[in-house]
């Protein structure tokens, strides 16, 4: 079915508000997870709203919760997130990396004890508005082995990368598994084989199979040794940055929950040069776009280009809504 | 043939004092090139050496060149390279960047006009030996594939990663692509199939077969579409922020020079709990450490645990230098 805009920021506005949030932070939670259904990353916004609700009567996200400060050294701060929403949180954390940044030419945070961001492409999007680069990670619970083990110890970690640019912002936002267990799913219920190895079957043979990999739940890192290697060290950074919990720690709790994470913001208009740096950009962009494709008629995508055009369709024809998702909102919403 | 690592330093100084380095550079660089050698890094180590005179000889690297500082906002940096020499550029920039961290909490240097920096762990090392954490890389010549495309248009762009530890520097020395082409090469050269595909053949098909690959150039990116993307942001990063040449401008060129880099560190110490942050850290190896491997008597490293030990090993037994690239130095030095 197709929800307008509006509608759907109003009805999850209403539910948050139920939830007894603040009107401040309702609307950004209103906000944050229609943008990402309009950018066409439902998986984490009106899908993931559900869940989000399940985890705030868990007690594991604490609705009155605010990220403090509680240390700093010129341009680096650690927060503390003191288990409130991911989103408030996050949005909370980017906005003072780029004051940071504005400040000092960069700036950091390193937040602690916090909950899922939900798309960590919102906080890239955000910093780029803002006009800053940003590098930006966090942990998770394990779900890949290391390269070469049995069991899954390390997290899929998300890592965001934006660039402001006036024809579109760049946003790289890539977890550290080569497909996510939600479209592994997507996968077994087309009953169709993924397009490469997705993660380990019983026997610990690299497989296919969306079903053989969903029985264990041991995904392929990307770049098998090399992501694998990457998502550990993305996890140290978090974990000792913000003297918070590692993907260890975060394994021993039932849900996911205070988890660790890294804002990097940078301020590139301190160099004076805006107009070089965006025609530098779009050189890159053009020389990408320019090759021959593969495949007949397919088209060289820059990262954050297919969800700029995702958000263009569905502005222009509205924004499909899974139905029983929908229903589900509107009954927590009662 | 096995060769000690004073007589490869020496050797190596008495070339670069052949060739009019001043006797601080000489020195420098021949400590670089024999490290990573002792490392187990050969390929960019003693192995480059030729190739670096030859760059030198048709003048891509500026013997006298210096890196100069030409913009600065307040922890963050703009240094052109001047096309001197990688490893001493590198070296002078990581140095700034670890300078700059120690008085701001973090620091950038953003460097562009410079050359190859051989071995991009070499400065993850620095960094964490002076008790900083970095995040480092380069953007390179044109060798990949983007995802979907026909022609390489994005560099490998290696990617470091450090963080310092009492028991062992955590080094991630990652580049994008998933197989160099030495390593597919060396697959080559044993008449063997590289474990997993690493390019594409003539066919525009995913191939393990190394000569298949070798015929085009065109390596895969770790992860497919993603390190395909994550290449195509640190490119667009490098370059931006250093106001430096693209991997585009860079495909312009015969010779890979005036490549563009970026060095972050961040001084984790300021928050005045190193015992704390040390133990986090061997929390996240000894959880990795301690799984099942899917292969009998297999192990689970760290990143930079393997090259610790190559380098134990070659303490112990020797250096062993291919000898034909040892008579061509040793030619060279004449």
């Amino acid at each position: 079915m197709n929800i307008s805009q509006e509608d759907i920021e109003k009805v999850l506005y209403d539910l948050f508000i139920k939830y007894k949030f603040t009107n401040e932070k309702a609307k950004l939670m209103a906000s944050v997870f229609t943008e990402s259904t309009l950018d066409g990353v439902s998986s984490h916004g009106i899908n993931r709203v559900p869940l989000f609700i399940e985890h705030i009567e868990k007690g594991v996200i604490k609705i009155n919760a605010e990220a403090e400060k509680i240390a700093s050294f010129g341009s680096i701060e650690r927060w503390d997130g003191n288990q409130g929403p991911g989103i408030v949180n996050a949005t909370k954390c980017t906005n003072r990396a780029v004051e940071l940044a504005k400040k000092h030419g960069m700036g950091m945070v390193a937040l602690r004890n916090t909950n899922h961001w939900m798309r960590g492409g919102t906080y890239g999007k955000q910093a780029a508005n803002a006009n800053c680069v940003s590098i930006l990670f966090t942990n998770t619970k394990p779900n890949m082995p290391p390269w070469g083990g049995k069991e899954s110890r390390i997290g899929n970690n998300p890592f965001v990368v934006s660039i402001p640019r006036e024809k579109g912002n760049v946003v790289l936002d890539m977890a550290m598994s080569q497909f996510s267990f939600g479209k592994i799913n997507d996968y077994r219920l087309r009953e169709e084989k993924l397009p490469y190895p997705g993660g380990w079957d019983e026997n610990d043979n690299l497989s296919n199979d969306p079903k053989k990999i969903l029985s264990k739940e041991r995904a392929l890192p990307v770049g098998y040794w090399k992501g694998s290697a990457l998502s550990m060290v993305l996890d140290m950074l978090a974990t000792l940055l913000s003297g918070g919990n590692s993907t260890s720690k975060i394994s021993s709790k039932d849900i996911e929950t205070e988890i660790s994470q890294v804002y990097i913001c940078v301020y590139p208009e301190v160099f004076n040069d805006q107009g070089l740096q965006q025609k530098l950009i779009d050189e890159i962009i053009d020389f990408t776009h320019d090759v021959e494709p593969m495949k007949k008629n397919d088209k060289i995508y820059y990262p954050g280009e297919r969800s700029a055009q995702a958000r263009a369709k569905n502005l222009k024809d509205g924004i499909f809504i899974n139905e029983s998702i929908w229903n589900k909102i509107l009954l927590l919403s009662k």
